[in-house]
């Protein structure tokens, strides 16, 4: 039945070795499971962003189409619905939530999928930028279960300018004293408007603002972009939420999963999903490049560079022309 | 004579209508000047730095030859030497300072070069980054008397996601709440780390990353790298002075030039000095493509694309093929 649960894991061995307590993975589903369980589709989130924010690809005549599909949107740790600093109890609340790995928020989804809904094959694994991080994983660890890959926007291991990249958001938000370590009792207001600022530059290409495409969006200035779209995105988070997400973000290494001893080429050579792997030509953190290199590891794969100068946003459903190329890519390989 | 000094301007009306009172301009000179005083280079200084920061281009047998050239380093105003929030008396002291644009600098810097020296032709002006800023500005402001310009790394007009860009950095270093809007007792240094830290991404290029050629400069991790190299690159600057540069910086536009009506095409049109302009090949920020389309607007003009993978950083002057080159096309530039 379609609707919005949040599953309780009980303990959660984590791959740092501590142990999330009362671990809970928050998640809506779209649609209906067919008898032979054959239609489901794991949609899974980014960075920030929660399972209501990512709709746009789902509904009648979309790529996730809850006509045909079992979708299920699966929130990761730290976004605030799943087990994150801003939910969880003492002493492992706020700045003292365990560091999570991409490897956990799958052991996670996974026991949601196959104990939860009783699924033990899927269709589709999908995702954007943190998500598409996701799906990689889910193909690396669960290479018999899942059918079919489409990672987007998104590297199968976070690359060293990613890391400093990060390293500057981060920095930039922990810059504010009210953030006390984790322990604010207010939101640190400036450092989360700093990072939002810091993020702009990253978030889309050069040519998107020489253009002026934030006018699509219904912004007459650029000030008012930034402020309105950047600013007003990271204004209801919560700081000790994303800085662990970010952190996630920064360990994120698929050759990391046991049995591959950190070769990445044998981790994305293990995948035996079908997998078409899209970057955005413009991206200026999860380079065209870096997605390339990732997917020609993949036996079989398709790699498609989304033209589009929206950069990393490219993949945010923002925009119609880019979405339609996702979309399109998806149908063709959920077809195939 | 060589040396340094600083040269007194008394009042110096700026281009926003305020008036900076006791104005000064610091500089180095090297070599001597011919009797005809026809062999006079400017080089002028980027964000960050002083005359003493940037002499790699300096000596014999390199592009700027003392025992060929009076080669005159100017200190842009806001670097702590020239007039700076650091060192002008209240009422302009600290956040007080007045808005600086690189009009103001070239007011300051002509009038040292024909009151203080005496000269009137200029062989050359070149610069990197904001110094490359202020060689466009000297050929749009001054086009009998420069007779060749060399910008590397730099725009004549600071474009949209460049600004976006500026932005985030300030915000890194005004969210510490130890900036008290300039009146700090104590530099903000969490502020301070963050800038350096966002700048890190920005600097060099992704490739520079993932290939370790911070290694190359005799750091072992990327961890030490930041530390070492962009939070130490800054950790001796003035707050204020460094917001003082981003604000000319972002505020950077020779179409503003009076008699140009903003038309950036007619500005750069009316250049009249032999011009090599430089872009690095993976510049983040002053990316190939802005800077090509400055190259484009100014008559006669040669553009070269310098190959490296070292960013914006590539006119730093850090490693050798970089400099070999940029210092080529200067060579080549100054024997036509």
């Amino acid at each position: 039945m379609p609707g919005e649960g949040v599953f309780e894991l009980g303990d959660l061995p984590l791959k740092s070795g501590a142990t999330l307590r009362n671990a809970k993975i928050a998640y809506k589903t779209h649609g209906h499971l067919s008898g032979d369980k054959s239609n489901v589709i794991l949609y899974l989130t980014p960075i920030a962003a929660q399972h209501g924010d990512i709709e746009w690809m789902i509904g009648p005549g979309r790529a996730l189409d809850p006509e045909r599909n079992f979708i299920i949107v699966l929130d990761q740790l730290g976004n605030g619905l799943s087990s994150s600093p801003s939910n969880t109890a003492p002493p492992q609340d706020r700045g003292r939530f365990p560091t999570i790995n991409i490897q956990d928020n799958i052991a996670a989804q996974y026991r949601l999928i196959t104990e939860g809904f009783g699924i033990s094959q899927v269709a589709l694994v999908t995702g954007y930028s943190m998500g598409a991080q996701q799906a990689f994983q889910w193909a690396v660890s669960h290479p018999d279960m899942v059918e079919r890959i489409a990672p987007f926007c998104g590297t199968a291991k976070t690359t060293p300018h990613n890391a400093v990249f990060l390293m500057g958001v981060r920095a930039a938000l922990t810059a504010d004293s009210a953030w006390l370590n984790g322990d604010y009792k207010n939101q640190p207001i400036e450092g989360m408007r700093a990072l939002a600022r810091v993020y702009a530059g990253w978030g889309f290409s050069q040519a998107f603002y020489k253009q002026e495409l934030y006018r699509q969006m219904g912004f007459a200035r650029l000030e008012d972009f930034v402020a309105g779209f950047w600013e007003r995105r990271y204004a209801g988070r919560d700081a000790n939420n994303l800085l662990s997400m970010l952190r996630t973000w920064e360990l994120n290494d698929v050759s990391a999963t046991p049995g591959f001893d950190g070769s990445l080429e044998r981790a994305l050579g293990a995948i035996k999903a079908k997998a078409t792997v899209m970057a955005s030509e413009t991206d200026l953190y999860f380079t065209p490049a870096d997605i390339q290199s990732d997917a020609e590891h993949i036996p079989g794969s398709r790699f498609r560079i989304i033209p589009s100068l929206w950069g990393h946003l490219a993949g945010a459903g923002l925009n119609r022309a880019d979405s339609r190329f996702i979309e399109d890519e998806i149908n063709s390989l959920l077809s195939s």
